[in-house]
Protein backbone atom coordinates (compact mmCIF):
# COMPACT_ATOMS: atom_id res chain seq x y z
CA UNK A 1 0.00 0.00 0.00
CA UNK A 2 1.05 3.35 -0.75
CA UNK A 3 1.07 5.44 2.41
CA UNK A 4 -0.13 9.48 2.14
CA UNK A 5 1.02 11.69 4.54
CA UNK A 6 1.19 15.16 6.27
CA UNK A 7 3.39 16.43 8.57
CA UNK A 8 2.07 18.07 11.41
CA UNK A 9 4.78 20.71 11.86
CA UNK A 10 4.09 22.31 8.64
CA UNK A 11 0.94 24.43 6.48
CA UNK A 12 -1.65 21.67 5.66
CA UNK A 13 -1.61 20.68 1.63
CA UNK A 14 -2.79 23.69 -0.13
CA UNK A 15 -7.13 23.45 -0.31
CA UNK A 16 -6.27 20.11 1.00
CA UNK A 17 -6.47 17.33 -1.86
CA UNK A 18 -3.06 16.51 -2.22
CA UNK A 19 -0.48 15.03 0.34
CA UNK A 20 2.64 16.28 0.80
CA UNK A 21 4.33 13.03 1.22
CA UNK A 22 3.27 9.68 -0.77
CA UNK A 23 5.80 6.24 -0.08
CA UNK A 24 6.11 3.79 -1.50
CA UNK A 25 7.17 0.29 -0.82
CA UNK A 26 9.91 -1.15 -2.16
CA UNK A 27 8.88 -4.62 -4.78
CA UNK A 28 6.22 -1.95 -6.54
CA UNK A 29 5.64 -1.56 -10.29
CA UNK A 30 5.80 2.15 -11.37
CA UNK A 31 3.58 3.67 -13.95
CA UNK A 32 4.61 6.59 -15.96
CA UNK A 33 2.53 8.67 -17.57
CA UNK A 34 3.00 11.11 -20.54
CA UNK A 35 1.80 14.27 -20.08
CA UNK A 36 -2.02 14.25 -21.53
CA UNK A 37 -3.61 16.88 -22.84
CA UNK A 38 -7.12 17.89 -24.20
CA UNK A 39 -6.62 15.92 -27.34
CA UNK A 40 -10.10 14.07 -28.00
CA UNK A 41 -9.78 10.26 -29.21
CA UNK A 42 -10.45 11.33 -32.54
CA UNK A 43 -7.37 13.46 -32.84
CA UNK A 44 -9.18 16.83 -32.66
CA UNK A 45 -8.83 19.67 -29.74
CA UNK A 46 -11.91 20.94 -27.83
CA UNK A 47 -11.64 24.69 -27.72
CA UNK A 48 -12.66 25.32 -24.27
CA UNK A 49 -10.43 25.09 -21.16
CA UNK A 50 -12.89 23.04 -19.33
CA UNK A 51 -13.62 20.08 -22.39
CA UNK A 52 -10.03 20.41 -22.28
CA UNK A 53 -8.86 19.67 -18.98
CA UNK A 54 -11.86 17.06 -18.80
CA UNK A 55 -10.20 14.79 -21.85
CA UNK A 56 -6.56 15.00 -20.66
CA UNK A 57 -7.98 13.91 -16.97
CA UNK A 58 -9.71 10.94 -19.06
CA UNK A 59 -6.90 10.09 -20.86
CA UNK A 60 -4.98 10.29 -17.65
CA UNK A 61 -7.44 7.57 -15.81
CA UNK A 62 -7.64 5.41 -19.39
CA UNK A 63 -3.17 5.15 -18.94
CA UNK A 64 -4.01 3.89 -15.64
CA UNK A 65 -6.51 1.51 -16.69
CA UNK A 66 -3.90 -0.04 -19.14
CA UNK A 67 -1.64 -0.94 -16.37
CA UNK A 68 -4.00 -1.77 -14.16
CA UNK A 69 -3.97 0.88 -11.79
CA UNK A 70 -6.59 3.61 -10.84
CA UNK A 71 -6.52 7.01 -9.52
CA UNK A 72 -6.53 5.28 -5.68
CA UNK A 73 -2.78 4.19 -7.19
CA UNK A 74 -0.92 7.61 -8.33
CA UNK A 75 1.40 8.89 -6.04
CA UNK A 76 2.12 12.33 -8.21
CA UNK A 77 0.45 14.64 -10.66
CA UNK A 78 2.32 17.38 -12.27
CA UNK A 79 -0.28 19.84 -14.05
CA UNK A 80 1.12 22.74 -16.73
CA UNK A 81 -1.48 25.29 -17.30
CA UNK A 82 -1.35 28.44 -19.88
CA UNK A 83 -3.24 30.97 -17.81
CA UNK A 84 -3.58 31.23 -14.27
CA UNK A 85 -7.16 32.20 -14.98
CA UNK A 86 -8.34 28.76 -15.79
CA UNK A 87 -7.31 27.22 -12.05
CA UNK A 88 -10.47 27.52 -10.78
CA UNK A 89 -12.31 26.06 -13.41
CA UNK A 90 -9.80 22.94 -13.37
CA UNK A 91 -10.53 22.51 -9.49
CA UNK A 92 -13.75 20.49 -9.54
CA UNK A 93 -12.66 18.78 -12.80
CA UNK A 94 -9.91 17.64 -11.27
CA UNK A 95 -11.21 16.62 -7.70
CA UNK A 96 -14.34 14.92 -9.66
CA UNK A 97 -11.95 12.46 -11.51
CA UNK A 98 -9.41 12.36 -8.09
CA UNK A 99 -12.63 10.94 -6.11
CA UNK A 100 -11.19 11.45 -2.67
CA UNK A 101 -7.64 10.32 -3.46
CA UNK A 102 -4.56 12.85 -2.89
CA UNK A 103 -1.62 11.76 -4.37
CA UNK A 104 1.15 14.32 -4.15
CA UNK A 105 0.98 17.42 -6.42
CA UNK A 106 2.86 20.21 -8.07
CA UNK A 107 1.00 23.42 -10.54
CA UNK A 108 2.34 25.58 -12.44
CA UNK A 109 1.40 28.29 -15.02
CA UNK A 110 4.13 28.17 -18.01
CA UNK A 111 4.35 29.79 -21.34
CA UNK A 112 3.22 27.70 -23.77
CA UNK A 113 2.59 23.93 -24.68
CA UNK A 114 3.95 21.99 -27.25
CA UNK A 115 1.27 22.52 -29.26
CA UNK A 116 -0.40 26.22 -29.19
CA UNK A 117 -3.75 25.56 -28.76
CA UNK A 118 -3.37 23.13 -25.38
CA UNK A 119 -4.31 24.62 -22.08
CA UNK A 120 -3.51 21.90 -20.10
CA UNK A 121 -1.08 19.15 -19.97
CA UNK A 122 -1.38 17.04 -16.80
CA UNK A 123 1.53 14.04 -16.18
CA UNK A 124 1.87 11.48 -13.51
CA UNK A 125 3.16 8.65 -11.70
CA UNK A 126 1.21 5.61 -10.40
CA UNK A 127 3.00 2.80 -8.05
CA UNK A 128 0.97 -0.42 -6.93
CA UNK A 129 2.17 -3.77 -5.27
CA UNK B 1 11.41 -4.91 -19.60
CA UNK B 2 10.00 -1.94 -18.97
CA UNK B 3 6.46 -1.96 -21.11
CA UNK B 4 5.32 0.97 -23.09
CA UNK B 5 1.56 1.29 -23.89
CA UNK B 6 -1.03 3.23 -25.34
CA UNK B 7 -4.44 2.81 -24.84
CA UNK B 8 -6.71 2.49 -27.96
CA UNK B 9 -9.72 4.81 -26.62
CA UNK B 10 -7.41 7.85 -26.41
CA UNK B 11 -5.74 9.76 -29.20
CA UNK B 12 -2.29 8.20 -30.28
CA UNK B 13 1.14 10.17 -28.48
CA UNK B 14 1.31 13.23 -30.22
CA UNK B 15 3.40 13.19 -33.41
CA UNK B 16 3.53 9.57 -32.46
CA UNK B 17 6.73 9.39 -30.90
CA UNK B 18 6.52 8.90 -27.50
CA UNK B 19 4.19 6.47 -24.68
CA UNK B 20 1.15 7.09 -23.28
CA UNK B 21 2.48 4.79 -20.84
CA UNK B 22 5.33 2.89 -19.41
CA UNK B 23 5.61 0.19 -17.06
CA UNK B 24 8.54 -0.70 -14.72
CA UNK B 25 8.49 -3.59 -12.80
CA UNK B 26 9.61 -4.37 -9.26
CA UNK B 27 13.24 -4.93 -8.51
CA UNK B 28 14.21 -2.84 -10.77
CA UNK B 29 17.01 0.09 -10.71
CA UNK B 30 16.47 3.35 -11.72
CA UNK B 31 18.17 6.29 -13.02
CA UNK B 32 17.40 9.85 -12.15
CA UNK B 33 18.85 12.28 -15.00
CA UNK B 34 19.63 15.96 -13.96
CA UNK B 35 18.24 18.53 -16.56
CA UNK B 36 20.92 18.59 -19.29
CA UNK B 37 21.65 21.79 -20.74
CA UNK B 38 23.83 22.75 -24.13
CA UNK B 39 27.26 23.02 -22.03
CA UNK B 40 29.52 21.69 -23.78
CA UNK B 41 32.14 19.40 -21.92
CA UNK B 42 34.31 22.46 -21.35
CA UNK B 43 32.51 24.49 -20.04
CA UNK B 44 31.12 27.03 -22.69
CA UNK B 45 27.64 27.40 -24.48
CA UNK B 46 27.01 27.43 -27.51
CA UNK B 47 24.88 30.11 -29.37
CA UNK B 48 22.58 28.13 -31.60
CA UNK B 49 19.35 26.14 -29.59
CA UNK B 50 20.76 23.40 -32.46
CA UNK B 51 23.57 23.16 -30.57
CA UNK B 52 22.46 23.67 -27.47
CA UNK B 53 19.90 20.74 -27.99
CA UNK B 54 22.33 18.45 -29.63
CA UNK B 55 24.66 18.71 -26.87
CA UNK B 56 21.83 17.99 -24.09
CA UNK B 57 20.69 14.98 -26.04
CA UNK B 58 24.69 13.90 -26.06
CA UNK B 59 24.78 14.52 -22.25
CA UNK B 60 21.73 13.09 -21.38
CA UNK B 61 22.96 9.88 -23.23
CA UNK B 62 26.55 9.79 -21.54
CA UNK B 63 24.24 9.90 -18.18
CA UNK B 64 22.68 6.89 -19.37
CA UNK B 65 25.99 4.89 -20.14
CA UNK B 66 27.76 6.00 -16.53
CA UNK B 67 24.96 3.55 -14.90
CA UNK B 68 25.28 1.08 -17.91
CA UNK B 69 21.94 2.25 -19.65
CA UNK B 70 21.12 3.21 -23.27
CA UNK B 71 18.15 5.33 -24.23
CA UNK B 72 16.02 1.77 -24.70
CA UNK B 73 15.83 2.02 -20.95
CA UNK B 74 14.76 5.88 -20.40
CA UNK B 75 11.34 5.82 -19.32
CA UNK B 76 10.11 9.58 -18.74
CA UNK B 77 11.89 12.68 -20.67
CA UNK B 78 10.82 15.83 -19.35
CA UNK B 79 11.88 19.01 -21.86
CA UNK B 80 12.22 22.29 -21.24
CA UNK B 81 12.27 25.58 -24.00
CA UNK B 82 12.33 28.79 -23.71
CA UNK B 83 10.89 29.84 -26.79
CA UNK B 84 8.03 27.91 -29.21
CA UNK B 85 10.13 28.48 -32.15
CA UNK B 86 12.79 25.99 -31.23
CA UNK B 87 10.16 23.16 -31.14
CA UNK B 88 10.48 22.33 -34.57
CA UNK B 89 14.47 22.21 -34.59
CA UNK B 90 14.52 20.34 -31.94
CA UNK B 91 12.06 17.56 -33.62
CA UNK B 92 14.47 16.12 -35.76
CA UNK B 93 17.38 16.05 -33.05
CA UNK B 94 15.37 14.81 -30.33
CA UNK B 95 14.22 11.52 -32.81
CA UNK B 96 17.65 10.79 -33.86
CA UNK B 97 19.40 10.35 -30.24
CA UNK B 98 16.04 8.27 -28.87
CA UNK B 99 16.48 6.06 -32.11
CA UNK B 100 12.97 4.83 -32.20
CA UNK B 101 12.67 4.43 -28.69
CA UNK B 102 9.55 5.73 -26.93
CA UNK B 103 9.26 7.11 -23.15
CA UNK B 104 6.57 8.54 -21.89
CA UNK B 105 7.18 12.33 -22.53
CA UNK B 106 6.08 16.00 -21.53
CA UNK B 107 7.58 19.29 -22.80
CA UNK B 108 7.03 22.68 -21.12
CA UNK B 109 7.95 26.13 -23.00
CA UNK B 110 8.73 28.30 -19.56
CA UNK B 111 10.19 31.31 -18.96
CA UNK B 112 13.91 31.14 -18.51
CA UNK B 113 16.04 28.12 -16.85
CA UNK B 114 18.73 29.12 -14.42
CA UNK B 115 21.54 30.62 -16.60
CA UNK B 116 19.48 33.09 -18.89
CA UNK B 117 21.94 31.59 -22.11
CA UNK B 118 20.27 28.53 -21.75
CA UNK B 119 17.35 27.70 -24.48
CA UNK B 120 16.95 24.35 -23.44
CA UNK B 121 17.03 21.58 -20.83
CA UNK B 122 16.16 18.32 -21.04
CA UNK B 123 15.95 15.86 -17.90
CA UNK B 124 14.44 11.93 -17.56
CA UNK B 125 13.89 8.67 -15.79
CA UNK B 126 15.46 5.67 -16.63
CA UNK B 127 14.77 1.81 -15.40
CA UNK B 128 16.60 -1.31 -15.77
CA UNK B 129 16.05 -5.29 -14.71
CA UNK C 1 22.92 3.16 -1.61
CA UNK C 2 21.52 5.77 -3.71
CA UNK C 3 25.24 5.67 -6.10
CA UNK C 4 25.53 9.45 -7.78
CA UNK C 5 27.92 10.01 -10.49
CA UNK C 6 28.92 12.45 -13.25
CA UNK C 7 30.21 11.26 -16.40
CA UNK C 8 33.53 12.65 -17.47
CA UNK C 9 32.93 13.41 -21.15
CA UNK C 10 30.17 16.35 -20.00
CA UNK C 11 30.54 19.50 -18.35
CA UNK C 12 31.02 19.19 -14.70
CA UNK C 13 27.23 19.78 -13.29
CA UNK C 14 26.59 24.00 -13.25
CA UNK C 15 27.65 25.30 -10.07
CA UNK C 16 28.78 22.24 -8.72
CA UNK C 17 26.06 21.42 -6.42
CA UNK C 18 24.32 18.63 -8.05
CA UNK C 19 25.14 15.36 -9.77
CA UNK C 20 23.84 14.31 -13.46
CA UNK C 21 22.90 11.15 -12.47
CA UNK C 22 21.93 8.95 -9.07
CA UNK C 23 21.04 5.32 -9.58
CA UNK C 24 18.60 4.08 -7.16
CA UNK C 25 19.07 0.32 -6.14
CA UNK C 26 16.10 -1.81 -6.39
CA UNK C 27 14.33 -3.18 -3.73
CA UNK C 28 14.18 0.75 -2.49
CA UNK C 29 11.37 3.26 -1.26
CA UNK C 30 10.51 5.75 -2.62
CA UNK C 31 9.12 9.32 -0.89
CA UNK C 32 6.65 11.66 -3.70
CA UNK C 33 7.45 14.98 -2.22
CA UNK C 34 4.49 17.61 -3.68
CA UNK C 35 5.31 20.75 -4.44
CA UNK C 36 6.77 22.72 -1.06
CA UNK C 37 6.24 26.86 -0.82
CA UNK C 38 6.93 29.41 1.24
CA UNK C 39 3.36 28.61 3.41
CA UNK C 40 4.37 28.84 7.06
CA UNK C 41 2.68 26.67 9.78
CA UNK C 42 0.03 29.01 10.83
CA UNK C 43 -1.32 28.42 6.49
CA UNK C 44 0.39 32.48 6.39
CA UNK C 45 2.75 33.65 3.73
CA UNK C 46 5.93 35.83 4.20
CA UNK C 47 6.26 38.21 1.61
CA UNK C 48 9.98 37.95 0.94
CA UNK C 49 11.22 35.57 -1.50
CA UNK C 50 13.92 34.53 1.18
CA UNK C 51 11.83 33.69 3.78
CA UNK C 52 9.42 31.80 1.38
CA UNK C 53 12.52 29.97 -0.06
CA UNK C 54 13.45 28.99 3.34
CA UNK C 55 10.04 27.71 4.30
CA UNK C 56 9.58 25.70 1.57
CA UNK C 57 13.39 23.68 2.39
CA UNK C 58 12.32 23.38 5.76
CA UNK C 59 8.83 21.96 4.51
CA UNK C 60 10.98 19.78 2.10
CA UNK C 61 12.80 18.57 5.26
CA UNK C 62 9.84 17.85 7.22
CA UNK C 63 7.98 15.47 4.31
CA UNK C 64 11.68 13.18 4.40
CA UNK C 65 11.66 13.12 7.94
CA UNK C 66 7.96 12.15 7.77
CA UNK C 67 9.17 8.97 6.16
CA UNK C 68 11.78 8.44 8.36
CA UNK C 69 14.58 10.03 5.77
CA UNK C 70 17.05 12.76 5.52
CA UNK C 71 18.83 14.94 2.69
CA UNK C 72 21.06 12.70 2.23
CA UNK C 73 18.26 10.24 0.80
CA UNK C 74 17.08 12.66 -2.19
CA UNK C 75 17.76 11.78 -5.52
CA UNK C 76 16.01 14.43 -7.65
CA UNK C 77 14.58 18.09 -6.69
CA UNK C 78 12.75 19.98 -8.84
CA UNK C 79 12.47 24.20 -8.42
CA UNK C 80 9.78 26.72 -9.77
CA UNK C 81 10.47 30.00 -9.31
CA UNK C 82 8.35 32.65 -10.44
CA UNK C 83 11.51 35.55 -11.35
CA UNK C 84 15.11 34.40 -12.15
CA UNK C 85 16.16 37.35 -10.41
CA UNK C 86 15.18 34.88 -7.10
CA UNK C 87 17.74 32.60 -7.95
CA UNK C 88 20.76 34.12 -6.78
CA UNK C 89 18.98 34.52 -3.68
CA UNK C 90 17.91 30.88 -3.39
CA UNK C 91 21.45 29.26 -3.49
CA UNK C 92 22.97 30.00 -0.29
CA UNK C 93 19.66 28.54 1.04
CA UNK C 94 19.67 25.78 -0.84
CA UNK C 95 23.15 24.77 -0.31
CA UNK C 96 22.23 25.15 3.41
CA UNK C 97 19.96 23.18 3.45
CA UNK C 98 20.96 20.01 1.51
CA UNK C 99 24.21 20.36 4.15
CA UNK C 100 26.41 19.02 0.69
CA UNK C 101 23.95 15.85 -0.16
CA UNK C 102 23.90 16.63 -4.46
CA UNK C 103 20.36 15.03 -5.79
CA UNK C 104 19.94 15.15 -9.74
CA UNK C 105 18.28 18.69 -10.16
CA UNK C 106 16.80 20.76 -12.57
CA UNK C 107 15.08 24.83 -12.53
CA UNK C 108 12.54 26.49 -14.24
CA UNK C 109 11.36 29.88 -13.86
CA UNK C 110 7.34 29.91 -14.51
CA UNK C 111 4.50 32.45 -15.24
CA UNK C 112 3.10 31.71 -11.58
CA UNK C 113 2.25 29.07 -9.44
CA UNK C 114 -0.93 27.98 -8.14
CA UNK C 115 -1.23 30.77 -5.59
CA UNK C 116 0.20 34.11 -7.14
CA UNK C 117 2.11 35.52 -4.01
CA UNK C 118 4.20 31.78 -3.92
CA UNK C 119 6.99 32.50 -5.88
CA UNK C 120 9.02 29.16 -5.41
CA UNK C 121 7.68 25.59 -5.12
CA UNK C 122 9.73 23.00 -4.65
CA UNK C 123 9.45 19.10 -5.69
CA UNK C 124 11.59 16.14 -5.23
CA UNK C 125 11.94 12.40 -4.58
CA UNK C 126 14.03 10.35 -2.28
CA UNK C 127 14.68 6.76 -2.52
CA UNK C 128 16.02 4.39 1.10
CA UNK C 129 17.11 0.75 1.02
Amino acid sequence: MNKKFDPIDIAPPFNNIYSHGVEVPPNSRTLWIAGQTGDLPDGTTPDSFEDQAEQAMKSFVSVLAGAGMTVSDVVKINVYLTSHADLEKFRPIRSRHLDGHRPAMTLAVVSTLAEPKWKIEVEGVAAKQ
